[in-house]
């Protein structure tokens, strides 16, 4: 606490991300990072662009991301248009908290979700309220049917790793006309229906995406959002008031590639997706209850055993996965899928504690 | 406009960087960028961070950018705990105005100065007075010692060019005790002197820096503050409320590189420096009045011909000079420091256009 600091800065509570452990060779299941590599195309993009001297670098990259979008909205069938581009979808969002969600009435977003969401809400002082998931962690849009200043979601839902179906949603976004929904789709290629087919027929529907799971470009920073050109015209608005250039040259040329190659996309996602399904097996035949998951992480609960120990426990044998002191989950852990090698790693491990 | 954006986006006037021509080889000296490439070390430690696979840039980068930190400190004298570093100098300063900048009091800076100053004010509602340079834009600090929110001001100053002494700077320091000095030194390395030396002594004291220009990383977008750990702290909480990881694997590591080279950035520094001479003597022979200059830009004003028309002129010709429709500068270019070949064209051009 300072006499210099704004006001602000004494209501924040920031978001913490999780940990990056120092060691050589961490079974790293805590922040859902992909555990394949980006396409090879994605070294070549980079390697172009730093040519032989690395000359390109001295100066300012496109502010618009340009060949970024038109690469993405190939993927997408869309017109680029109709892309946004920031320095992770976590910066995306934090622009849309400040562009398009603070208006009279609150916004909304379920009880369990991304914890960054009431982060963002306190920075840019926008009222919120929560919106109960069922028991089993089922998010029911009926409850989203009142008075809102915008609703937002992540699809699949995180931590839980529960999906809509694309008709729930487009039921939903019809009906809400009066204010923006955000859907958060940062993990759908994991096996989710993303609602990018709907942003030429809902002006109030933007979809939020990220290159850092299933294209595997974490350590680059590259966000996207999707939707009518007047919602992104206000992103726009707002990203050209605080930084010009988001993005740098090599994420740029990173991103482009990564999109640009389909076909290892599909292959990481269909591993990690197979992982899943071996990875929940092992853990149901331990003893723990989870979550039926869409996205590249489970969340899971052990019938007899107290999650904030059983992290722990896994700590010292040097596995990483995430306990949230939440409501609601603090007896759950949240567990990336990492290669089966990792995922064996991590119930071998397991076994021996439950053991005990 | 649009009913679903926030009221404030509709209030927004966003900054407009220096246009980036489409051609093959323009004369591109509207940007302040280096015309020299990166430390060849940058290089290197970005094919060390891609490895054989680019499998690293799967994991989230360092949140805190240690490494790099610890670089700069080790450049400056300093401890890594007073150095914070950010996605470009222009985020840096946006988080500045929203943790230390926003209080009672409006916020002083100059008249005639960088032009997103007042962008961000309007993006984070920080009410702000200007303080008129002098009639040959000399900024005189004694119009500051007012109450004020926070006093902010380029050192040397842009578009100007002109520097203050560490003396000057240190004296009103000393007496502003009241709220933050934040001296934005992005051109600090081209013949002016860093504040970076005082701010053990003064807790008061924020100086910003970029990895962009001395440097020639323009492409690769890394900002840096210095100042007491309690000022980074306020930083550090607005960041990790708004996007705990800005930058980005590969530039963290080319801004690491960039600062281990000592000797790159000096002889790249003196090149500029002697072309800046030579530029504004083959100025001042044509006709223009040329103010005098500490950074990689010189502004001048020809005694005779309309700054926008010969502005227009030159890009016929394709080279990219600045033009500002501002007050107080409407009749001035400001024209980066290139090549001694790209200033040399440039004459060449302004030579033919003025014999017209």
């Amino acid at each position: 606490m300072s006499r210099y600091w704004s006001d602000i800065v004494q209501r924040l509570t920031p978001y913490t991300p999780g940990e990056q452990p120092a060691l050589a060779h961490p079974v790293k299941l805590n922040a859902n990072e992909n555990p394949y590599p980006p396409s090879p195309r994605v070294l070549d993009a980079i390697r172009e662009e730093l040519g032989a001297t690395g000359d390109s670098l001295r100066r300012y990259p496109d502010a618009t991301a340009r060949r970024l979008r038109e690469a993405v909205a190939a993927h997408h069938g869309i017109r680029p248009e109709q892309v946004f581009a920031g320095n992770g979808s976590d910066e995306v969002l934090a622009l849309v908290f400040q562009a398009l969600l603070k208006h009279a009435h609150p916004i909304l977003f379920p009880d369990v979700t991304y914890s960054f969401y009431p982060t963002y809400a306190r920075l840019y002082e926008v009222e919120y309220r929560t919106v109960p998931l069922d028991a089993d962690f089922t998010l029911r849009l009926d409850g989203y049917a009142i008075p809102n200043g915008g609703v937002l979601f992540p699809n699949p839902n995180a931590p839980t790793g529960r999906p809509l179906s694309l008709a729930e949603i487009e039921r939903f976004v019809a009906a809400n006309t009066e204010s923006v929904v955000v859907i958060d789709e940062a993990y759908v290629d994991f096996g989710a229906e993303s609602a990018v087919s709907l942003i030429d027929r809902y002006p109030q529907l933007l979809v939020v995406q990220t290159v850092s799971k299933a294209r595997s470009l974490a350590g680059m920073r590259i966000g996207l959002a999707f939707g009518d050109p007047l919602l992104l015209d206000a992103l726009n608005r707002v990203k050209d008031s605080f930084n010009s250039y988001p993005l740098d040259r090599l994420a740029q040329a990173a991103a482009t590639a990564a999109y640009e190659d389909g076909e290892w996309f599909r292959d990481t996602c269909a591993k990690v997706i197979a992982s899943r399904t071996r990875l929940s097996a092992g853990l149901s035949t331990l003893g723990f209850e989870v979550v039926p998951s869409a996205a590249n992480f489970v969340l899971a609960r052990h019938r007899a055993h107290d999650a904030a120990t059983l992290a722990a426990q896994l700590k010292e044998r040097e596995i990483f996965v995430r306990h949230f002191k939440l409501p609601r989950v603090d007896q759950h852990l949240r567990i990336s899928i990492g290669t089966d090698a990792e995922c064996d790693a991590l119930l071998d491990a397991l076994h021996d504690v439950l053991a005990v």
